[in-house]
């Protein structure tokens, strides 16, 4: 174990860029500063050449809540819009026009960024002290920013067989070589067995590669596949990042979307409608990589996206500090800051809120809609003849938005070049037939490895407009199987 | 002059991206799609999760308009907030936050790049017919999209001698290699005579380096210099980079600030006080490289930041299709969209502004404070005993937010080096002690070459809070100028 910041670990490109190309005239000691300098230097317009006065931001209740904003009451606090002045007074917690519109720091404005401090601290404190956390546009960009840190060409990266593949274009980019390691579907994710096979076989699988330089993995509520890793699962996979020295990424959209097992719900042993107390909320969060993370070689990957929106493009990284200061130094002549607007519609919004408590509040008021949806979608999953009749397994997600059903093909009869084939043609067809898209295994797939898996689609519950709309394209989907169960038996 | 896109000016980079990973299943003719079909596809979350029911925008008369919100008349047009709903009915004018917080397209919202193909063709059109305008994020990030779309290791980039040096940042991230060329003080910025002569004797004077790939220019108020460049001369330019098959990179943050001969502000020949038509404005111009660009070799990258607000991070990038899908694919791998809050605060207020009309009324605005805030600046500069004693030569903007003053030295008595240390160290140390802050000609300067024209700084007149104050700040800097003479003198 190390106590450094890893620096060996990141890319030769990102090593070499500097901070700043205007050079730093400094004073020495023996010339008196003049006590209220003025400034005629920086192209900053003032902020009075702004055309925006102020803003008010009027919140929902909950999501999907149906209340029209003539009829919200005055006196209740949290409906109030939220304005957003030109100059606040409490510029430690809100961010104003006069700096939410002006240029600004690359790494986030300040109150967010405080925000975010205490935010993680509290609610997956990392196994150090000196991390640090940085804005960015999204996760999308955080992913390609730490790509952009760790590998020069020729590097490899880890992914998962099953993945958010985009991510594989950010890898190619960089010149880097991706390498599956399989999913344990009957597990809780990653494969460890496979991996530490991979990492213990190198030369002889990988024979000419260069060992990983890093990890890519979607370890709460993985996409597509829902899998969530539990703790010792982590510490086991951390222990091989240590002794064969590469990193981790961690990409975790979904971690905020805990889902109770379906059946409890049913049950009622887990009552959706009982209030949860922050404290147990984050208790029952998957713990973050970094709460493992002593020898600092975690990158966590957050976004706003699915707790407040996507069209913010705003998301964070926490990494240790030469991390975060290469990650910087990209940021700064690619991206610049990221979106004022965004910044101070979050931090404002969540300021208003109440701060972490109230925005963990606002999280599991979101949490709750997804739970409900889940089980929507089980029940009709459940509910069909496709289920049973054994044409199909559905895997109860840990997490997330999504829900993976497999296939059952009879896997003595077809090949998996024959199963794949199925899921991306025949059963695409009678999906567009029924009307209801899904996401089919094979688009999911990094590489002809994942075929014998590949056997399955992605639901989403995120992105219906009701439970009805949820029903009605489940039920579109398993008539899909159904048919082509038929169409297979009569062949 | 050639017809096609110029694909042969896209480094190799760029040119080797796709557009996405995912493999793109289509059904055959035969497969009848259901005439409704639902989504469990994508994840996006339904604007239902969303916290944010509705955003009021305020708007100002003008810039630096002090009236308080409360006393704004309800009838008073442009005054009441700008609402953005959640759902519009009105799709192709308005951004709503069902759109603008979602995922969204790459080169932005429809609305807005709407409005920009418009405001293109009405103000600076093109001169072929299919070319494109995308969305990125802010100019920076727009120059760094540029550099990618040309440079792979080794290729060589013209840059003026003095320029926006952040920009050489992403030339060497990409591997290329900036070659300066000279700026002409006492005519219209880019010295047409050394960039031929440069072209001309490449081979002599850069061995083994191969023809540029492209020229950066700032031709309109040129940062720092704050020269334009006449039409005449960009034709000429023009027809050197049709000549030896090289791109034009035209950075314009600063076109729309034109500003009149100080002393026809003086004289009152120009009344800042009097209406200008949009026609007016529009025809007065400098006209953007685009209208000449028959062979499609132009890129112009645009900013909201000086007209709007810096903070947006939003900007755009005019070039043909080719050039722009090659952009695209850049961006779905870094920045995927820009803001949506960026976009729907700039594009509704625009249209609530009146579209293209009411957006140039405003620019209009922004414009005539430019031109009071240059006069203030002059009016003290002249009014200097360090102006009086031919200490300084004053360069009259002819747009922007730049003045640049040019410091005499007896060049007879100071090598260049020399005087490059009075003005980076010497004068600086007075601007300390007197409290201005300027920026110091060597820090804009690409390099040695620049050294026998660095006796020069940069002064702003956009970031102070009123015109007191520039006046306050100039006499501060022409007192530093001052005592730097006294002080020269003695010794």
């Amino acid at each position: 174990m190390t106590t450094s910041d890893l620096e060996h670990l990141i890319s030769k490109r990102a090593a070499a860029r500097y901070s700043s190309h205007f050079s730093q005239n400094t004073a020495p000691a023996h010339i008196k500063a003049h006590p209220e300098p003025l400034s005629l230097g920086g192209g900053m317009p003032h902020y009075g050449f702004f055309p925006v006065e102020s803003i008010a931001v009027h919140l929902t209740d909950a999501p999907f809540s149906d209340k029209k904003l003539e009829t919200l009451k005055a006196d209740s606090k949290s409906k109030n819009p939220v304005i957003i002045p030109k100059v606040t007074d409490r510029p430690d917690d809100i961010i104003d026009l006069k700096n939410g519109l002006q240029y600004s720091y690359i790494q986030g404005l300040k109150p967010l960024l405080l925000f975010l401090k205490e935010f993680v601290q509290k609610v997956y404190p990392p196994a150090y002290n000196d991390w640090e956390v940085v804005l960015n546009n999204g996760a999308g960009n955080g992913l390609n920013k730490v790509c952009d840190l760790f590998l020069d060409p020729g590097d490899v990266v880890l992914v998962e067989e099953f993945t958010f593949t985009p991510f594989l274009q950010s890898v190619e980019n960089c010149g880097g070589i991706p390498i599956p390691i399989k999913l344990d579907f009957q597990g809780k994710g990653l494969d460890y067995n496979h991996l530490k096979y991979e990492l213990e076989n190198w030369e002889i699988l990988h024979p000419g590669l260069p060992l990983p330089k890093f990890l890519y993995t979607i370890p709460t509520g993985q996409n597509p596949t829902g899998l969530t890793q539990p703790l010792e699962l982590r510490k086991k996979i951390y222990k091989l990042a240590e002794k064969f020295d590469f990193g981790i990424l961690e990409d975790d959209p979904y971690g905020y979307l805990t889902l109770p097992p379906y059946k409890d719900v049913k049950s009622g042993k887990f009552d959706v409608d009982a209030p949860v107390t922050v404290d147990n909320f984050v208790k029952e969060l998957a713990p973050s990589y970094l709460t493992i993370d002593t020898s600092k070689r975690v990158v966590r990957v957050e976004t706003f996206s699915k707790v407040f929106a996507p069209g913010l493009r705003l998301g964070y990284i926490i990494a240790n500090k030469s991390f975060i200061k290469a990650i910087n130094n990209y940021s700064n002549i690619s991206t610049r800051s990221p979106s004022g607007p965004s910044q101070f519609l979050v931090n404002n919004v969540i300021q208003h809120l109440g701060g972490i408590d109230g925005w963990l509040e606002w999280i599991i008021k979101v949490r709750r809609e997804y739970i409900i949806r889940r089980n929507v979608m089980l029940d009709a999953l459940y509910a069909s003849d496709a289920y049973k009749k054994n044409l199909i397994t559905v895997i109860d997600p840990d997490a997330g938005m999504f829900i993976t059903v497999v296939i059952n093909y009879d896997k003595s009869k077809y090949t998996p070049a024959e199963y794949k084939q199925l899921t991306s043609k025949n059963l695409f067809y009678k999906t567009i037939e029924n009307g209801v898209a899904v996401v089919h295994g094979p688009n999911m797939a990094f590489d002809n490895l994942a075929d014998e898996h590949c056997n399955f689609v992605r639901l989403t519950i995120a992105s219906p407009p009701d439970h009805a709309t949820i029903t009605e394209a489940t039920n579109r989907f398993t008539k899909s199987v159904e048919e082509l169960f038929e169409e297979i038996e009569k062949t």
